[in-house]
């Protein structure tokens, strides 16, 4: 990751934050050097604690920080936009209830409308397809196809202002993770992975989310600072 | 186009409506094939009225109508959404200030998650390269492109059921469209296509949309319907 400086100052990142340890540890190290402008996103979802968690993650890193609503209903059908869909408690073959319709499309497709307005070039994600939960939306392949459609999308990518989609966590485990944040210096008990995490963030210690992070500190041997209900 | 049967129903589309000329004409022509869901979008554009125009055509076609609403200041610094900066009354080389940062991705981003939600396997939008404004999330290389990442995006398209997404209007001229749409019985009296229609829907007849619409009508012979203030 190198820096784009404009004319003697940062330039301008836009990062997805969703208040999660792999956002967090994508803005820490974002923050070192761009200017951040983090987004997150109220779609509904069952746990809305992670977006004050990415509040307190923004603040830390001096990041402007936009909270953007998505319309009720358009992301249904998922254990994380339904209460009536039980958040499963062992990870499963194949894709889980708790995947999302085009949830990465459409914080990217906002991340890139932001992007242009604001004359940034780089869109940062922390998406990983290594320890994950078999999201479509979170393998290499998906990153590539948006960013490839988001150059002949844009006025600016016409003009050749080329927008990079960054996904600098996409091959590692969740303990190279942790690991890399925590000499980053991120506080991980910041972070709420957990998919039902309570209004305090506490976790529930059972959900994939929390089965793969738990794990991850384990592998990294590194304390996990998760406050568990 | 040829319509999918699904165990003796109509297959689902999804189809984006914005109350213009070219978004009546496919739904038209799409709703004599399938069960249509039509989107609609505030995204805080100058002109709701053709969101007003939609909501009549949806009607017509007998199609479910959803109006979805774009947090505001995502599509920021366009003639369609800052009302500080004017609409052009003559057309200009490159790509004008009317130009929405990302408005179709954004758009197709949410009709993605709105048919995988529908089980819906097509999606129809009305852009068209041959006379228009120079967007380029009009041109053929970008419907491909979305396609394509749309297809890697979606539990559905990596469980086989491929996205498809249909510009049925994207070669054709702005006459051949009306002679079509014509044909298929589309009254032209209810779209909207002016940047800046009053609420009544009435037309200003200067801007690029409008000089667009207008030579299209006289090139086809067909009378213009379209109410001027």
């Amino acid at each position: 990751m190198s820096a784009i400086k404009t004319a003697g100052r940062q330039a301008k990142a836009v990062v997805l934050l969703s208040g999660g340890l792999d956002s967090a540890t994508v803005l820490a190290l974002t923050s070192q050097e761009f200017e951040c402008h983090a987004l997150s996103f109220n779609y509904s979802q069952r746990s809305l604690s992670e977006i004050n968690a990415a509040t307190q993650l923004a603040k830390r890193y001096a990041a402007n920080h936009q909270i953007i609503k998505i319309d009720g209903g358009v992301m249904a059908g998922s254990a994380l936009t339904d209460v009536t869909i039980a958040v499963p408690e062992k990870m499963s073959d194949g894709i889980p209830v708790t995947y999302v319709p085009a949830r990465n499309t459409l914080f990217l497709s906002h991340a890139l409308a932001v992007a242009e307005v604001l004359s940034s070039q780089d869109i940062f994600i922390g998406v990983n397809a290594v320890d994950y939960s078999g999201y479509p939306d979170c393998r290499p392949e998906y990153i590539s196809a948006f960013e490839n459609m988001a150059n002949l999308a844009t006025k600016a990518g016409v003009e050749g202002k080329r927008l990079r989609l960054h996904a600098p966590l996409i091959d590692k485990s969740k303990a190279e993770i942790i690991a890399l944040g925590t000499k980053a210096g991120v506080d991980y008990s910041l972070t709420v992975s957990c998919y039902q995490a309570n209004e305090q963030g506490e976790a529930c210690g059972n959900c994939d989310s929390c089965q793969l992070r738990r794990k991850g500190f384990e592998e990294a041997g590194i304390t996990d600072p998760t406050r568990y209900f």
